[in-house]
């Protein structure tokens, strides 16, 4: 509800691990605050298998509908690594080893001594004319064609790729959010919360529950790009929570 | 790569606050073993925001695609809860409240001494037709509707709606996986991994690497429906991490 169209990106999370269940992605959290930090909000995510067909679709359905999509996994050596050949069919463009991947990685093996095998210089493949994103951690690099950035899966790794990123983003004014935590059910804040809601229109109010020892409560977030609105409206929200009597908690460091 | 089309599901998770980085999803990793153990297969899985239009589109798109849509979140309370009505909108009928849901739910508010307040009722609305979906945990029922099924967002909630609708889902024959786990990095594994992807067609050969205390390694992950096949394919990549000069690692539960 800000008064410009927000920017947005969606995260395409690539791998059978995933959709199996034996692996959890660690990745959306860090990605969806590391982008909120620079005024983009990640609008949409999804989690694909290792399927070239798939990831094809996926990554020209989100190109069209979003400012950036940031892909994750699939881009290591091994045969069930297909990101990067995907990735190319997207853009109709050819697989190609990449000179300036291929001569990093080149000097990183002859470095440490180990050997540069096929399946090694794979990792040198990339659509042609793509930009590399620099790998601090263990060298292969991800890479960026247009507004799509290819990230590795290993959460250390897709870490050093995204903050060498992070600063070529174009993003918006930065998203900011309060937390009002309480202990009441969301049933008994719902009506209250909805007419601030409506009361604060240019901001946007959500009700978060869990279970604590058996005990209903609820995350009161409200987010915003004006921080003079998101205090009057956090201040609305810990008046709400002594009304129905408890006691609003305030993280101060939020 | 089975004989039949394997049976698929998608995951469907609504809410802003997991896009936000803010609330780390536990769901997705539950139904994806869950759904495994009873022949179905997470084929894919998006994370929306309370934004009912996103959710109509999502839910039309995954219904066409797969045998089973999973929805979690946006079933509470507050006006941030638009699961409900995105549904019946996308099946194209009415939003009404449930008479057997709106009995569970006064029963309850009353038995506990509550007041059954609008916002309360609010979450026995659903589209016309649905069937139940059972909470033991905290009375307020997900719901059925064809091939859709809508869960809570809560972990604790949604498990035991899970587990309520399981032995009602048509699977097809569990798929299995056995994991051998290795020290070597993935570039060294790759050409032995490949070619026994190439001899045992009929499974699937996946590698997830990892790094641990700074070194590289990869689980190495076979799938498929016959446990013999699985067993043969087990023993040749430990034989594979053994000619490769490490010792492998099989978990005995796996």
């Amino acid at each position: 509800m800000a008064a410009t169209r927000p920017v947005t990106a969606a995260l395409i999370i690539i791998g059978n691990e995933i959709l199996s269940g034996r692996t959890q992605d660690a990745n959306l959290p860090y990605l969806g605050e590391g982008l909120n930090q620079v005024g983009i909000q990640l609008a949409e995510a999804r989690v694909v298998p290792d399927d070239e067909a798939v990831i094809v679709d996926a990554v020209n359905a989100c190109r069209a509908a979003h400012d950036y999509v940031f892909t994750t996994g699939g881009i290591g050596p091994t045969h069930d690594d297909v990101t990067a050949a995907a990735v190319a069919r997207a853009f109709g463009r050819r697989l190609v080893r990449n000179p300036e991947a291929e001569r990093l990685l080149r000097a990183y093996y002859e470095e440490t001594g180990r050997e540069v095998t096929p399946a090694r210089l794979k990792m040198a493949e990339m659509p042609e004319g793509a930009e590399l994103v620099p790998n601090e951690l263990s060298i292969a690099p991800g890479f960026r064609i247009e507004n799509v950035i290819v990230m590795a899966g290993i959460p250390s790794v897709m870490r050093v790729m995204f903050e060498a990123v992070k600063a070529s983003l174009a993003g918006g004014v930065p998203i900011l959010s309060r937390t009002v935590r309480c202990r009441l059910p969301e049933g008994i804040v719902a009506p209250g919360l909805g007419a601030l809601q409506e009361r604060f229109s240019d901001l946007d109010f959500g009700s978060y529950p869990f279970y604590d020892e058996g005990r209903p409560g609820a995350n009161l977030v409200v987010r915003g790009t004006a921080p003079e609105r998101l205090e009057e409206a956090l201040r609305e929200l810990a008046r709400l929570v002594v009304e129905l009597g408890d006691t609003p908690i305030v993280d101060p460091t939020d």
